[in-house]
């Protein structure tokens, strides 16, 4: 086997998760598939509004991490992958009018128009991955379900019509993992980087934990602290409600698998 | 002024210290002395125990950082400053005989054999100066008293006749200063490093907050947690704990003044 086909084999399942979407192999979620591979968030917004959307993801770098931003129009993402046409390379899609969802396709090739910007954000399954091989056990994975996700009373820095508050995941931890899941999520910054907030979810606004607002409820224990990220729903929501005239998102859970390994993202 | 001067005067705050300890005109604590420079706790024991001592030390790292051991009867450290006496250079010391303290004296130059190693331990000081410049309260500081110490029920791995609890030292924060307080201390691995506890103190054997083991007790607002650093008075304790024929130590409070500076401990 030469070097090249090494390298094409290595990255052949995230290569394999694109194909089997455009071909409508695959139009389930993408949590578990081609592992140790970046997912990433995907908004797709006129140009009109893009300018505004990016200085808000500058200005929120947690909640909206931007792996990779293209020119108008441009369909395809190269420093995420090889052949990316984002048209068709997501299992499934989110099409908005005025804020509200008209429709969700396989594929958005009749939607797409030359003024459309895309934007990749980095994803928590990247940082999972990294706590999962220490061996700290994530309550959400252990039972299946989606991670539990709040809308918070921490406000986001708004830029032109985006605006609102802050959405976050949480783990419940003991200390001793809360502390390590610290130090490792801060070696990736890109996919939301290191906890909010721990411990009193009234401190930010959340006065019930067993009633996410996303996701799925899950046990804590009595020797557990909650552990809060900046979650990728917050430029959700934040588009949601500032009710563009027109964009596409990927549908919750149906992701962009990128070329990119999970350990790239590690700065150090 | 020549770039050998400018060298001497940035060193001269911490040597000052020692020159003052040496000609009794310092007997008093060290804290806030010759500010940016690293402070260690001084452990000296016959060369009989010090191999034991040393295995301690290497098993047990965030209780024990050691920043410099001495070659059998050597009274200087070089790798810590030009000109330490270690017999003469703190302003206080305690000598203990079979686990009793039996003189507090400004000096330990008769009391001195060829047979003694010398132990320099790493100082919360060091991290406590790189909170402090993030912006961080410490409550200990703010109210001029020493930090609370608590015995736990964590163990330490056991060297020959060197065995007993974890001693750590809290400081209550809030949620986002103790997020930032485990990434800073993260980088000061010779000085404790990272926490070993954060929240219920009960988890680790701490009945009440309000009654340290050493130090003064500190409010804890109802917007903060505790977090647990592990903290250097666990090897003064473990030697007690031994009862050696001999050994010296600092009297509290009275540290090794060296020439490195804080920053030159990060790791980051």
């Amino acid at each position: 086997m030469s070097r090249h086909e090494g390298v094409e084999l290595a990255n052949r399942a995230a290569h394999e998760v694109r194909e089997r979407a455009r071909t409508l192999r695959l139009t389930g979620p993408t949590a578990g598939l081609a592992a140790g591979f970046v997912q990433a968030n995907l908004a797709v917004l006129p140009q009109a509004l893009a300018s505004d959307f990016l200085r808000f993801c500058q200005r929120n770098p947690k909640a909206c991490p931007l792996l990779a931003v293209s020119e108008p129009g441009q369909w395809s993402l190269p420093g995420l992958g090889e052949g990316i046409d984002l048209r068709t390379d997501l299992p499934r899609y989110r099409v908005w009018a005025h804020g509200e969802l008209v429709d969700e396709p396989t594929d958005v090739v009749h939607d797409w128009r030359d003024d459309l910007v895309s934007f990749a954000i980095g994803c928590s399954f990247s940082f999972e991955e990294a706590l999962l091989a220490e061996g700290i056990e994530l309550r959400h994975v252990t039972q299946g379900s989606n991670v539990p996700m709040y809308r918070t009373q921490l406000p986001t820095q708004p830029a032109g019509p985006f605006a609102g508050p802050l959405v976050v995941s949480m783990r419940p931890l003991r200390a001793r993992d809360a502390i390590r899941a610290i130090q490792i999520t801060t070696r990736f910054p890109q996919v939301h980087g290191a906890p909010v907030h721990l411990g009193d979810p009234a401190l930010i606004g959340i006065t019930d934990l067993s009633r996410p607002d996303y996701g799925d409820a899950v046990p804590l224990h009595d020797d557990e602290i909650p552990v809060f990220w900046a979650c990728g729903v917050t430029p959700q929501s934040v588009i949601a409600a500032s009710r563009p005239a027109f964009c596409i998102t990927h549908a919750p859970g149906h992701m962009l698998v990128t070329d990119l390994k999970n350990h790239q993202l590690a700065v150090l």
